[in-house]
């Protein structure tokens, strides 16, 4: 099966990105953890990225804040599906990050998630890898069945309590 | 060979994704292309983005401007990989659609590119279907030696008549 | 008399919406609280969007932050009007949850308060309902006196205490 | 049948608010139509503010540009429901406008529709009014309908010329 | 001597220009604060408006958040200098307030100062004041030269203990 | 009677700025016009604002776009009233314009009125004048009973065509 | 005497930048441009940024729009000071390149100019080069002359056509 | 060796901007530091601005925040490179500072560096000094390096840790 690669800009995003790792736990879909950057390792990143198909990797989320160049660049050295995570490192709120990761120039995509949004860069990894990989698309449907179920658990309790008419 | 889904909100939006047809044309994908809004035909989104799979889908690309809802809504329905693409049709330049589209909540994610990166998502929806399809992998390959190729040469041409040394 | 329904994106949510309970309690009018995903629970959005007419409801208010598709997508599946409220619900300070809510495209309107306005829209479910009902016409109109005389009181206690003339 | 008021701030805006007297006209509600200033005119808008649910009005739709003052006004002096059109008149797109109508404080909210929504305000003032009005209701829904069979008859035409499968 | 008026939208927001009142103490100028609001009492402040000048009020200082419109709808009453304060009490940390106080239509000008600017509205008044009143103007300046020698003597502290040289 | 002085940064800005010549000749108020760049000729705009109070100036209009210093550096050199216009010459629709004139340091008020508001500047610099000039203030009385004039003949001709009752 | 470089992402943005050019030429500034993009010629750029100090360059100028990683990107490889021009090339109107040449991370500074800022970029390239080259600095000196002489002479046709006094 | 010169336009901004002072003597750079208002002190800037070439300056940092004019007015008072910090003192988190300092007019430039990008400033400093201090260079690539060793270090200690395969 393959891997998902998880590249954080700095090391002090992990607690941020320690919920892309429980996701992808959870869904049973093997990992791989990097702390590169894109501006003060830059010829590390570029190695990563162009080795990365060949060490097994099949997605790769890439995480950074402020002027985030890490999804892009990645994108730049490699042909696999880049998710980025735009984080808010910034007095902007993360808005700088957004940008700086979603408005890609033509050529070159790196698949946006939101600001902050680890979970779900965990999520979009599996939708793309369970293609083709009947068992992760079972796990995943099962995921979903379980927020549903949990969703409408929650519904129940607050309908039970609700001054409903009067 | 899985097909491409490319739906956008209103068949005015039509003039800026055709150019996701024409890159997933050259690069030898096939894929259909629908017209559904996801307030005004919210069944028919429904039942396309529950069916999507079953009729041999393995991505969707969904197109809209402000309040852009369909990529989400058709995420909710699906456990395909969705690609949204925000639409500059408002006042607000596109910031509408793309918050709209990237500000996903956890669980549901989709995979924003830029404002009107209809090209892009293109190629993203190509990058996912490579894995797992050498000749795909091979075409995806070789489009970007072109698209390289290209730049470098109009790089050349620069040079050439650059004011170099004075 | 109709009722209000009350339906938030998460239970997470409902810190800021017992502030529409309290308002529509305070004026006499019966309402139902619900807390359902567009993207996690969408079919039950829905089932509940196309019968809530039917269970004499009158006027929805739908709360949700980030890309807040909530409103949009009940109001796509009711012609009751709904009201919506963008929630400060992540990192961009509720300025997504606005334009997701408030730009929805021509045909499908849902009338949009302040971010967490909730106050404001059970008010706004108030001056709808008001509309052929003479005594909720009045319990409002009484309100609003006694909001203008609270802030009229607090005026009389300034003006006593300030610095006038010097 | 209750009357819809429509005012703006500016004569100049009637080509974009036509569009609410044709949406008006088409679902047969009787309609007035005002110009008149917040700022330039306040004591008309006060009276008129004031009188209009005497006048056998029942929701009042006002639309103003830049410092968009005009719909909170009239919502400070009456108890009917007011939706606010806020209009690009100004450099920066609107947004000045959506933020001066939607950012009401507690008490006095204004039903904010988008940026230029001049339809969406229309079909929001007939979603309300139809609220005991089965007729109305039976035309809004009919209008309905023919909006979807629109948007799924282009489906068609658009299916019908696509390169589905090659 | 004319007095200064200073008007806040509410109560809450007293902790913020209790700084205009302490500037416009300490240059000496008499002034009148109240608490009203455009949307909650809107008859009074038409009336405070409307009977300013006659009660020897030269310059009106109008503070308020969010949908910031007292400052607008003073100036629509009154022919004297209206000074407008966007106040940060809103998710949107002013913006709103600004966009609602400064984008004022052509004919009725609001002079806004920053976010949060209570000095600022005190000095301002005190240079609108200061024209024809010597003793007035004389304070000014001294109160700048204070400010300017206070800056000044930071600058000495700091250049004393700084490693100029190395 | 005191003048006003309006120095833009520009000649460039002319158009914009002959509206408030206009404004200022309508209500008979003499003025000055310079073209003076903070930044271009530093030295200058220090020399005229420091002099501008004994050749009779009574207030200054300074107008700008994108970094628009040039208010601010004025409002430092003199202590009379300095309305700013900020301008839209960039990209970014004059909000960098806005925030540079508007968000001014404790201790230097810029009376600050909307993007490209030149008629408006023209009317707070009467405003300002007319404390204390019976002629002036009259003449601005006038003005503002033609403009309200103005705008209730258009609502007359508005209402004459209007499709009232149907 | 070192060069300048200026490198912009696409042969397009050449119509903005032939100021910069022409900046550099009439200062008597070696210079030579290249069109490489740090997304789809990522290793060209790597490659010219790493030599190009031994080549003889003393200053990068980089230029480009939407998610603008040009600058940071060059500023990795090299430790000459790296100039960034964001460009609007994208719906954003340039505040996406701003944001992503700007908010640079700690370690890897970018010096930005405004937005289109295609002379400001030479001049400040200039002001670089000529620390320790007098000659340079003359001509430097002798543009800033100029440009005041320029600005004042404009200011004197100005006056002279000023209705100064009525 | 040339002096930089970093000047902040109020001492309680100086917390932030100990971190250039650190990384300016980390490189081995002399510097001097001011705190200089452009709107309290202007006429101290001025003759500050003036003088710096002559006391061997070579390099001006400004640092402000809100409508931050100081590195402009400096910019416009020297031909030596400034560079900008805008800071985040104000609501709007420091955008109000960037657009001010880095939107400069042509003619002017301000080599902006991120919003309280304090560190960057210094190592911005650093790259214009290094041309032509070949030991300045020297300790600029072995910071460089450190940065780089210590990220990797990072990087490893992470690996170690990781849950790499399951």
């Amino acid at each position: 099966m393959e891997k998902v690669a998880l590249i954080m800009g700095s090391v002090n995003d992990y607690p941020v990105l320690r919920k892309t790792e429980e996701t992808l736990s959870a869904l049973g879909i093997p990992f791989e953890t990097h702390a590169l950057s894109a501006h003060r390792t830059p010829d590390a990143v570029r190695e990563f990225a162009r080795g990365a198909q060949e060490k097994g990797i099949g997605v790769i989320i890439a995480a950074a804040g402020k002027a985030a160049h890490l999804a892009g660049v990645i994108a730049s050295y490699t042909l696999l599906p880049v998710i980025g995570i735009p984080l808010t490192s910034s007095a902007l709120d993360g808005l700088d990050a957004l940008l700086s990761t979603v408005q890609m120039p033509a050529g070159i995509p790196v698949a946006t998630v939101a600001i902050d949004g680890a979970e779900n860069a965990g999520i979009l990894a599996a939708r793309i890898l369970a293609r083709g990989d009947t068992a992760l698309a079972e796990r995943l449907q099962r995921k979903r069945e379980e927020i549903k179920e949990a969703a409408l658990q929650k519904e129940q309790e607050l309908r039970g309590g609700t001054h409903d008419e009067r």
